[in-house]
């Protein structure tokens, strides 16, 4: 018998199954209210453009889309999404270029493989993107933690660990946030964060990966979601996108903009790790951008999704126990709750909740720091509203008879609230 | 200024700009003859079946074929895969499995980043496939070469050469092999070869990758290609294939098949490097597979390189230089030249041929011993017969020039033929 085991690597061993991720994908298929994932409404979808689109792009132009491409992406798209990109407000320097990713998700890889050394130093959010920190992780970095409240990541406490980090000579990476409609906190970066973040990284001459993923639906009138990269006068903002939520998750294409020497770099390396992004989906988007498709389907997404989080909103605030906490997201597809006792571990009750026909995800794997046991993340984007409604009054029950009996806290006040 | 190079890991410098990519990239576009890469030739990708197919799956199944998918593919799809390499002959064992790749490129990476640690030994043929040594490059493993002759790898070096690793202590973590249609000599192992190396993988207790590209258009009768992994009683060889020479690379459609314990492992991986594979053309080559538009696709690309080789080879023998050695592809792409001069190299070459209008790829880099910069690669399956005849003439007549007044070698001898 060949022992497979002995042949992996020592990294193989920082990706462990994750328990939570076991558990749900027993519930795939079952009937349960999944408020787990982070699914797109298949009804969002504009399934008759896009079956044209595709028609079109392989029978006219299938010499090209049906064949390799640029492992930097189809020339013609990077083009495509660069306008595009513009007329969204995000600036792109003479220095800067854009690459085609196979999803965002390869962008986390990707600028960890080819800018971390084991024990440099990465900054994220607590809470921050899970999928970043297991991307980040294979490359054996250290992870500070910086704490959010309602008005996003608390520069003052970034500047302390800065401070901190470069006494104990540490080598920063970078800075990764989600300034808009964070996942899973919900939370947007008020105008002053983001200024102070930028000044934070000029004065400390460090970099910032600015993932986002949301910002091109937004449910609320008058938010400022500007993108750090516009007020990046220095070339310091790494900026990531991605089609998964404005067009269709099924195409994996993301795109990432950076200084040219990091894009160069970028290159490098996914030609060894894919070789190029598949091209039929390249020429789909960009179809899909130019018939108006993209923008169209935002608009589709934003009102199903504003009505899916007023519902998910107002079943929280019917059912939820009391002295729980949620910043209220004005984008995105995620609600996060602060239960209001750290006596309760929301990954040892879900076993109980999928029992009881739901499921969410715990938010304790949201958190470098090891803390967050009594936080979990729903979705609102993928289930219905009547799924929504029963999912958080099952919830709610659950939790208000685990914490009978439990020390409580005042999670208001641990934000700086009230 | 932002000192972006600073920022880069150390794993980045292993991956330099290549010159030759560099110099074969600027000749994108012009009129030249391109014998360098290793595209298909348009004319056979299936363009009207595809086109409609996109347009079904995306109509009828969108609410799937858009949207996420498994880690490890589709599964509908993988199962349709698994019948359809049942009837291809490679056989899946019961503690196998088979998992969807982006493109067989993340084949090479996933399999080094989850089984290679740094200073573990990795056995190739001499020469390999060069993104094959590039993807390994980068986790940092020594290379053994073992030559190969006319009937593929020589496994009785290869025998030699493990017994001195094994006595200087080494880890050896595979042998990667391309049996059938080598990319880049164009040789296919012979049935006792293949036994042998399966005996030897035994008896040292190693895994086999198994790269096979190829073996689905042969175009000489009754040529062996049983595939390492059908004659595998141990479960010691993964196999690897991709949809890019069966119907269309711009899909970008890979997989591996391998013991559960370590296809397990490549899921945990795949989900930090890229989620997924994109949804789409796994619904679309699932559906080729169903319709048998792959196997008409087989059949047409088979008649058309087939032509293309034998031009190919006409041209070469009325050509070539004398003394200039080639094994003759059963199939494939390919056909690499040995030419008869230790005192060449194509390398530093290359400039001149392309100012005279044809490109190729120097051989140097397929080879992990730093040999062979007396060798190219020719690709016969995208350029047209007239340029197939008009490039070799013009290489040849460049070769001979080159050639005048050097030392000669006998290449055919240095195989053990003759």
């Amino acid at each position: 018998m060949v022992k497979y085991e002995r042949l992996l690597s020592d990294r193989t061993e920082l990706l462990r199954a994750s328990e939570v991720r076991e558990l749900l994908k027993l519930t795939e298929g079952k009937k349960i209210i999944s408020l787990a994932g982070g699914l797109p409404d298949p009804r969002v979808f504009p399934k008759e453009e896009l079956a044209e689109i595709a028609r079109e792009v392989i029978l006219e132009r299938g010499d090209k889309s049906l064949q390799y491409s640029p492992t930097a992406g189809v020339t013609e798209f990077r083009e495509e999404l660069k306008k595009y990109m513009g007329k969204k407000g995000v600036k792109i320097r003479d220095d800067e270029d854009l690459m085609v990713l196979t999803g965002s998700q390869q962008g986390l890889d990707i600028i960890a493989r080819t800018m971390v050394d084991p024990e440099d130093e990465i900054i994220v959010e607590l809470p921050t993107y899970l999928a970043a920190l297991n991307a980040f992780r294979v490359y054996r970095p250290y992870f500070t933690g910086v704490p959010m409240d309602e008005h996003g990541m608390r520069t003052d406490i970034l500047e302390e660990e800065i401070k901190r980090l470069k006494w104990l000579g540490r080598e920063i990476k970078f800075i990764y946030t989600i300034p808009v409609a964070h996942n899973p906190a919900g939370i947007t970066m008020s105008r002053d964060r983001k200024k102070h973040l930028l000044e934070i990284a000029s004065k400390y001459d460090l970099l910032i990966i600015e993932d986002d993923p949301y910002s091109f639906f937004i449910y609320d009138e008058g938010v400022d979601i500007t993108p750090l990269k516009t007020l990046d006068d220095e070339g310091r903002v790494i900026y990531m996108s991605t089609f998964s939520k404005i067009l269709a998750p099924g195409l994996r294409i993301g795109w990432i903009i950076a200084n040219k020497t990091l894009i160069d770099a970028f290159e490098r390396s996914k030609q060894t790790i894919d070789l190029h992004t598949a091209t039929l989906p390249q020429y789909i988007a960009m179809e899909a951008i130019r018939r108006g498709v993209v923008d169209r389907t935002i608009e589709v997404a934003r009102k199903v999704y504003r009505r899916k989080r007023d519902a998910m909103i107002s079943a929280l605030r019917e059912y939820m126990v009391e002295g729980a906490w949620w910043p209220r997201p004005v984008g995105g597809l995620f609600i996060m709750i602060w239960l209001p006792s750290m006596e309760i571990d929301t990954k040892k009750l879900l076993p109980r909740a999928i029992e009881r026909g739901v499921a969410y995800v715990p938010g304790a794997s949201f958190f470098a720091n090891g803390m967050g046991w009594n936080t979990l993340r729903l979705n609102f984007s993928f289930p219905t509203e009547e799924q929504i409604e029963e999912g958080v009054r099952i919830l709610s029950d659950l939790f208000r008879e685990e914490l009978r009996g439990r020390e409580r806290i005042n999670v208001p006040l641990m934000f700086g609230m009230k």
